[in-house]
């Protein structure tokens, strides 16, 4: 008998529940907003509602499994929703345990970028790789990692917070990937250049107002040509192949996947990182047969991937491993 | 039938083997010199004749595999010594098959930070541990990891290279954590302060001779309580600090375990490394149940890492999984 496997992605500002087969194909799809403002109690009702509403009736081929993606940072061993900055009043929420109570499914919990990762590996951009890492790159710098087929979470299921390497250290003052590659860094090298007098688009884009530039601004305005912005942008490419270079060494990968706003940048990006790279790797052996490539899966990416994590962890407990 | 492995330990100037028994335990240590300079033909000839002086005899308990531990590159999977900075003329040498030829003997070959690793898992400072990342800091930085207690050396054996971390960014240039941390870092910044001009003991130390300065002399300058000195094992310790909260941040391991000569200095530099770890950890959750420890098993790490990734490895084979 056919199964299914229920995908749920909880975002700060919308929610979405799906239907997925056993391969991880999305057959149904609903969504509502989140209201995160309503509070935990309030969203929750909403989120169990909508999960409902997918869950198969009698006489349908019965759902395994929830799978869940939830914004970080997830206790996944605990199964619960630690203290997301957009969920505000959410602490050490056991998400896993009212789920599981009220569908009795078997529920997994995963943070988005970690089952983004899984999804790309699964269904996207890195299909047929064994050993991937994906990262999202937009106000934060997220990501997950992918060993020998399965998410890789750290002893605790804290790891893979690829955006909290340390990359830069002045005097005593270190600093993270995240801190000085996402957008809001970008926006802020940006600023501080106009504001010591050079020129750039970026002045007018924002009718003056200086505190009104993002990240997506300067990326616009590099798009456009804007000198100053090509300039931060090609500075940020670098620092990202500076975190692959890292990545690389430390992980040995055969595929990069690279998500998220910054992304479309494609080569003003994609370019100085690449070059970054082959300064700083150790040896060719690292990158030539180590492709980079663009995310392939859009919005679907958080449910697929939640789906995919709940799928493969019936099959590794199916399989005996831990 | 009581078994046997046989672990070598292929070093720069010094080559060793040794038989133990099937739980890992030191029967029988032979040495040789390396004499690299006569050419990769005459160490191999010595290491073959070495090897065979303890592989058991007829009517003894048979070796089930030999382990190898040489300088990194290695090639685990090739079973190859890529091109060592201290073994002068081996490019790509194939030692696995070498010594299966002659032995007839499953070979397994790992580079020394990694099988150390291993070693201090099994038998040494992170017993018990599953989850553990070794550091040797010294003249370079090396490392190993271990996840779900196996050796994790990436998709094509090239990984854990956490000396390569990417650590400063200044402008264009970058350097990774070996470069500013290790001995030979220690001694540059030492030189750089007295060349402008500051006092420091070092200076007697070397008789003058700038160029004589050593990790090792800023070491035992610091031991002795000169300001200079403690002040640069002091930065060096922030500087490991920060890769080891990227490594926690990353792997998520449950212990950390430090060896090497630069990790002789004790609270000198561990008190440092504890602040920049608690300044910049996401969260204590990456630290406080964490310990950081001395390396436990001295110049025997290497032969016991070898052989305990050759019982490994035959243990993972007859368990079925890759």
């Amino acid at each position: 008998m056919q199964s299914r496997i229920v995908g749920v992605d909880l975002g700060g500002t919308r929610m979405r529940a799906a239907l997925l087969d056993g391969q991880g194909h999305l057959l149904k799809r609903v969504e509502a907003p989140t209201l995160a403002h309503e509070g935990p109690d309030a969203v929750i009702a909403r989120l169990l509602d909508l999960i409902a509403s997918v869950v198969p009736g009698e006489g349908e081929p019965p759902a395994r499994a929830i799978g869940f993606s939830a914004p970080g940072p997830v206790d996944p061993i605990l199964g619960t929703v630690v203290a997301p900055p957009n969920l505000p009043g959410w602490c050490n929420v056991p998400l896993r345990r009212i789920v599981q109570e009220r569908f009795h499914l078997p529920t997994f919990l995963g943070n988005d970028a970690n089952v983004a990762a899984l999804a790309e590996v699964y269904q996207g951009a890195a299909q047929g790789h064994k050993n991937a890492i994906y990262l999202t790159i937009s106000t934060g710098i997220g990501g997950g990692i992918v060993i020998d087929g399965r998410l890789f979470e750290g002893a605790t299921g804290i790891g893979a917070e690829v955006g909290h390497m340390i990359l830069v250290v002045e005097g005593n003052r270190a600093s993270s990937l995240e801190k000085e590659a996402a957008g809001p860094a970008m926006a802020r090298r940006a600023v501080a250049r106009i504001q010591a007098g050079e020129p750039s688009r970026i002045t007018e884009m924002v009718g003056g107002d200086l505190n009104a530039v993002s990240g997506k601004t300067v990326g616009e305005a590099a798009l456009a040509g804007d000198a100053l912005a090509l300039d931060v942008v090609r500075h940020t490419g670098r620092l990202i192949g500076y975190g692959i270079t890292s990545l690389m060494h430390l992980f040995n990968p055969t595929i990069f996947v690279i998500g998220g706003g910054v992304s479309t940048l494609g080569d003003l990006l994609f370019d100085p990182m690449r070059e970054a790279i082959r300064q700083y790797a150790l040896a060719p052996a690292y990158w030539e047969h180590t492709p980079i490539v663009l995310a392939a899966l859009g919005d679907d990416v958080a449910i697929i991937g939640a789906a995919t994590l709940a799928l493969r962890r019936l099959e590794e407990a199916a399989s005996g491993s831990d």
